[in-house]
């Protein structure tokens, strides 16, 4: 791996961060001071100016802007939460403290600015996300959730109180979770070379006691279903500062096939992110195609499940042929399987089977 | 600590559970052997067979048994499931080998064994917990449900390729999830004179920061919501053997008033089980008193949630004056407050003012 590169990229970003926030700041003092009601410009974030990017095989947003100006009296709350929004990000920045969307919507009552519901303090988070062009992780607000990861790579810390410390991820064979220290630590080694990211916590423990770690030199990642944005975070930063491929694992129905989805091309409304999506990931099973071939024991589609895969089959992101492939196969055989059904050939088929063969088919 | 008690106390159970199980095998043989229809008697553990007693401060079983034998023809299925599910449980335990409930009803195709749905084969697992007295956990079956712990407590595995390495649970600061390695392992030290258990990530996450661990000396373990039953095992864990008290903080709602109590005093469908209960375990807050007292901001109770209060007010857990008071109190105010809440009086609040008073409170 390229050590050079990415050592203190983190701190780095950290000051980057700091001064995006300070430079907000400046230039509403700036306008101030020269007399003018001072606004906030940004990307449009509605739906007409959200597209689906080819190239970057992701949403992005387009050209248009939206301003918030103080001298708008229907613009002045948004103005104010967005400006308050800022200094507390930056608070939270400087001091070195975490928090959360939940976090958030409650602190504000203490500086007695006033949002109707979290969906408003949410939204405002958004803003200053797109404002900025850096994601809330990058403020210090991380997701309730909490996944897991396991295997060789040694990472660096530099949160408070374990500057410097070293810790090897295959440290606990249960795995360690993916928050705040693990999303701002360094990346020092590793042997690995490729991801395996798991939807569930009983198929996260199999691999790991049936060593893929060490048999697939692989990094193994739960997202414990739909994964957190850190999760996403930490997936996107091993494949491209580490360069490792990433292979997903999901249970075969529409549910998994978007859980690898989002990993790979994220989301509409984080269309103002480049930092949460990893292009290159490939969705290795369980397919509709793998139900066929490897006869599982099935459970049918629900009313639900038939819902959400018309949803996919008019989604810009399912373009491509597999995709479209496995959607259709879906609805022609109208089952799913767990990823838990490949038990019926016993414990490690699907260690021992079913992962080498797709990890050749996918590669 | 009392380090010479529990060490190696888990190789002895893992021995006992073999031992057990090769018990249940050998008396099925020698009913065989002596020309009879095997049978197996256990506690009933239907609803009449259930009560709630005092002195444990958990559900029990009474003294009605039930019989499975193979001599009626009504009984053959769930008999021959059962013994199977012994012989699988001594595969899992012998070949040191993880697995989940989902896995098991799986597992099942592969001997021809079949079982209609997950249900019945949750089921059985259940009677052969009843049959023997111990837990599914002791068989190596885990749930799918994963949550975390950090602090200073040296922990030695006894899991295979990690056997006698240590790990101080206070390495990475973002917590380490609670798996088979973890619930398998023994507790070599710790400096900690207390448990606090926490429902909710992002707090989970502040109290590290704010290094409540390390000013309280307290093992942190985060529920996650309701905590799986691998975290009730370990609590109970730390409260027995190293003579820890456990305080539990929960969001104060009726549904975070019954994660503690599940922690306290466990479920009735665990009523043959003692060792997923914590019974001095002390419910800290978030109180509906709590909520008048601190004036934190509120959501009304809604349906769901009265209709949930008026079932906790008949159980026969929520006896002590304590419990009966907070739930009179959340019928009356009918506001419930997130331990989020806080936040209102600064992020460290929480850390700072209520938790030392809550602690003191309840001690």
């Amino acid at each position: 791996m390229e050590q050079k590169k990415h050592r203190s990229s983190i701190l780095e970003r950290k000051k980057e961060v700091l001064e995006s926030l300070a430079g907000l700041g400046a230039s509403i003092y700036d306008q101030l001071d020269t007399g003018r009601f001072p606004a906030i410009d940004m990307p449009s974030r509605s739906t007409e100016n959200i597209t689906y990017d080819k190239q970057l095989r992701q949403f992005i947003l387009g050209d248009r802007r939206v301003r918030r100006s103080s001298r708008n009296v229907r613009h002045l709350k948004p103005f104010t939460q967005l400006t308050w929004a800022a200094f507390f990000s930056n608070e939270l920045a400087s001091q070195r403290k975490t928090s959360t969307l939940r976090d958030v919507y409650y602190s504000a009552q203490a500086y007695e600015m006033t949002f109707q519901d979290q969906q408003e303090s949410n939204n405002i988070i958004t803003d200053l996300e797109t404002v900025l062009g850096l994601s809330r992780e990058d403020f210090n607000i991380f997701p309730e959730e909490r996944s897991a990861v396991f295997g060789d790579l040694t990472i660096e810390y530099t949160v408070p109180g374990y500057e410097g410390k070293t810790l090897n991820l295959d440290s606990h064979p249960d795995g360690v979770l993916i928050g705040p220290a693990l999303t701002s630590s360094e990346f020092v080694k590793t042997t690995a070379d490729k991801v395996i990211a798991i939807e569930k916590g009983g198929l996260f423990t199999r691999f790991i006691e049936e060593n893929v770690h060490r048999k697939h030199n692989a990094m193994l990642v739960l997202t414990a279903g739909q994964a957190p944005r850190a999760t996403r975070h930490f997936i996107k930063r091993l494949s491209s500062e580490l360069k490792l491929p990433v292979y997903i694992f999901t249970d075969g129905d529409p549910w998994g096939m978007h859980i690898a989805m989002v990993i790979i091309s994220g989301s509409a409304n984080a269309a103002h992110l480049r930092e949460l999506t990893t292009p290159d990931a490939k969705w290795s099973g369980v397919w509709a195609t793998d139900i066929v071939n490897y006869k599982l024991p099935t459970d049918p589609l629900d009313e639900m499940d038939m819902k959400r895969l018309n949803e996919l089959q008019r989604d810009p992101r399912y373009v491509d042929p597999l995709w479209r492939r496995e959607i259709k196969t879906f609805m022609k055989i109208r089952r799913k399987a767990e990823q838990e059904a490949f038990s019926r050939y016993g414990l490690t088929y699907i260690v021992d089977e079913y992962l080498p063969a797709k990890l050749e088919e996918t590669k």
